[in-house]
């Protein structure tokens, strides 16, 4: 096993990853800049190093971050997600300077990051995908003889994509036609490659994506699905596991499919293959993200199993301890993230410091977060502050648990996304299982909440009460 | 089910108990004093009253909070643990004035809380007790008597003991004479009257508890036992679950007899019969609590039973869904008392602030707290600042996750119990499962560590990275 390990991420994760380090008896490196130099991953660590002074570029310094690993005799760097989690370069620079990289082969990092490439590899594995062009289009011609022959309406979809840039919906020939050069110049702008794919549209969609955990010697096993459905802006904002779509028969058979598939390419670590599905739950292939996800926590919370520590025995080349016969599905299990923004202003980020920060527990309920009273929420991360996790033996108990960890989480100083969430937990359609990846914007009413009272409203409250008891 | 419950209680247990109601759809009322009027308790239930000045007397003053809940249409109280929750003249004003109480019938509380009758009635119902005086000593010359025929060495105790008080060892005849009066004198000064019970004292015992949950119909399961040997001046400190002392026949064998006896006494909500065992698991019955234990979250961990959300289901009529096959047990779960206490100076509380302050979350990591940065701790109540409980599969990862868990906690401005239980976790005999209620007077070394860096110094060795990054 490693002794010492350097985590080249933030927030949240990076606590995370050094947490299961400290269980497994490992000394872990921060890395940070100078607003994040009493972040809580530097505080957390053993060892932190500030690296840079920009805080866009710290977590992105490949050259510096091997270079300080060398330096500081940390044997692996875990990326965590984001930054240089999926970059081929990084992890192959690793490899060259001899530093392991906790996850993928930087080769499979390759193949996966290239998402016309991705997909035409698992149709060859037979992993179902959503009939569309055979990799890249070669132009307008080309891409409404396809959708004439796959029927609109039609996904126009950046390569090279994600985040939801250079994506458009085609209802007809019309909207194809005027949709790809813009769709062409987002993709240019964004990426650095225009390159533009097209498939059919599932109308009333699903997010569903299976995880999968392999070791260096071609074990590979699944651990279920999750379903991602309810997205504001093409960003998850609540996940669950199980989906509720999956039947055990589909499960088990689509499981199956993607854990073979893994191995066919030679996948080891943690990773996930992300799928659209339609409402009679028949899933097609999207893309595989080759990192560890926010949402892995409501995987390891139905299975057991512990993700990350897992991704750092397998990168120190222990082999799997599970087969796939010893992984049951015990419960439901919900996560929510509380991010800073304001959802009544479609979700624009709300920057400042956290005035009241009170975290609930309690039975089945997990918070991964780096936050604390004073913690200050800048522009340039992302907005995420915590994830909010519930398990219940029942669908039913989860959301109700979720709910009432929600009500008593207490935020002040910033807008964040737990009256919308609230909200959601207490949705007919959201309780029922009723819910696509269009939910937020179908559900307008769920935006209709009151503003928390804010500390003063309270203190008044409180003041108020003190006044009346002594008869003033 | 209740439409509303008065929770007469502050702290971490009301919290946990109004989250439990919200789970269940329960409107909440809590009740305060001044010096309580902006704690966490009152922020989080639907309606807060202030009921008293004093903080001394506010959860105590039982006909106010009776006609409170009147006041109020809260149809059920739960009194938690401490205060009102084990006397049964409250128990029985409640059920006087039409208000159900959250706990067993007044007449078993009344029963269990006479130690030396509960004592009698466990032992004729086939539980196993400590030999001993059959019920309180007539004086020094029967005490003698018995003391002869169970031989030394022996334990004085008070009949109507707690905490601790009123309890001698004695060695030989001449100590066994020379504590009784002093014993005497002390239970007649803390408890209102003297009454001693004599028995024989186990060397190296372990405290062993056995969970009993049961409805109003007769059916009464057992939830496995928790070890809470590990006690500072007779207080418990870590508690675990399962044991590792008791077999799984053994287990099985008790807790079929511990379920039984508390059938037999009409015994209905949650209980907790707690046994002294000796080293070759042999367990001995000391006395019944008729309320919820702070240790509770352990054995829910281990069975996946929210065993406060089936007090309120218990009170309100509902039968029991879990047999006693339901019962599973599951990997191993711990937990430790933070307190607002200094283990260098014998446990001394520690009167502030809290400063700073993070709590550590992740996978098997359950906080149960009331605090937050800000929170004072006053002389007025107990020291608990919060329970950490953790759960793993297997006992060595349970021991490692709370290690790790711990040394991500933060709490600055007071003193806590915080560094002296990463000790506990380091320990070869904690680990081996080798302790005994006297493990920490047998390990002093587990006291000398060295203090938390306190916030100034964090700031200057952030100061002086940055200066270094310069080049200063």
């Amino acid at each position: 096993m490693f002794k010492k390990v350097l985590i080249a991420n933030r927030g949240e994760i990076a606590c995370r990853i050094i947490r299961a380090c400290k269980e497994l008896g490992i000394k872990t490196v921060a890395i940070y800049n100078e607003i994040e130099s009493t972040a809580r991953h530097v505080k957390m660590a053993d060892e932190a190093y500030m690296i840079g002074v920009n805080p866009l570029d710290t977590y992105l310094n490949a050259e510096r971050i091997v270079d300080l690993a060398l330096e500081v005799g940390a044997e692996a760097i875990h990326p965590g997600y984001g930054f240089l989690a999926e970059n081929e370069h990084f992890a192959r620079l690793c490899e060259e300077k001899g530093i392991t990289f906790i996850g993928p082969h930087w080769k499979v990092i390759e193949l996966m990051g290239d998402k016309a490439r991705s997909k035409e590899i698992m149709k060859k594995l037979g992993v179902p995908t959503v009939p569309g062009s055979d990799g890249i289009l070669k132009d307008e011609v080309e891409a409404k003889q396809i959708a004439k022959e796959i029927g609109y309406p039609v996904l126009l979809k950046a390569s090279a994509g994600g985040g939801g840039r250079g994506i458009r919906i085609c209802r007809n020939e019309e909207e194809l036609l005027r949709n790809y050069e813009s769709a062409y110049n987002e993709a240019l702008k964004a990426f650095g490659r225009g390159d533009l794919l097209l498939e059919k549209y599932i109308e009333n969609p699903r997010h569903i994506e299976f995880q999968v955990l392999g070791d260096k010697y071609g074990n590979v096993i699944h651990l279920g699905e999750r379903d991602c459905s309810i997205q504001r802006r093409n960003q998850k904002l609540v996940e669950i596991a199980p989906s509720l779509i999956l039947t055990p028969g589909k499960r088990a058979y689509y499981g199956e499919i993607v854990a073979n598939a893994a191995k066919e390419i030679g996948y080891y670590s943690a990773g996930t293959m992300e799928f659209v599905a339609d409402e009679k739950g028949n899933i097609y292939f999207i893309e595989m993200n080759t990192r560890i996800q926010v949402e892995h926590p409501v995987t390891e919370m139905i299975t057991g199993v512990d993700i990350v520590k897992w991704q750092i025995r397998i990168a120190a080349g222990e082999p799997l301890r599970y087969k796939q016969e010893d992984i049951k599905f015990n419960g439901y299990a919900i996560e929510c993230r509380i991010n800073a923004e304001d959802p009544k202003k479609n979700f624009a980020p709300s920057i400042g410091v956290i005035e009241r920060y009170y975290v609930p527990g309690g039975f089945g309920i997990r918070v991964e977060h780096a936050a604390s009273r004073g913690y200050e929420i800048t522009p340039y991360y992302d907005s995420l502050i915590a994830k909010l996790i519930v398990w219940a033996p029942q669908w039913e108990v989860a959301v109700e648990r979720m709910r009432a960890a929600l009500e008593t989480y207490e935020i002040t100083g910033i807008k964040t996304t737990i009256p919308l969430l609230i909200r959601i937990m207490q949705d007919e359609d959201f309780k029922k299982g009723r819910f696509t990846t269009k939910y937020l914007e179908e559900h307008p009413y769920l935006f209709e909440y009151e503003e928390v009272k804010s500390k003063e409203d309270f203190a008044a409250m409180i003041a108020a009460a003190i006044a009346n008891y002594h008869g003033l």
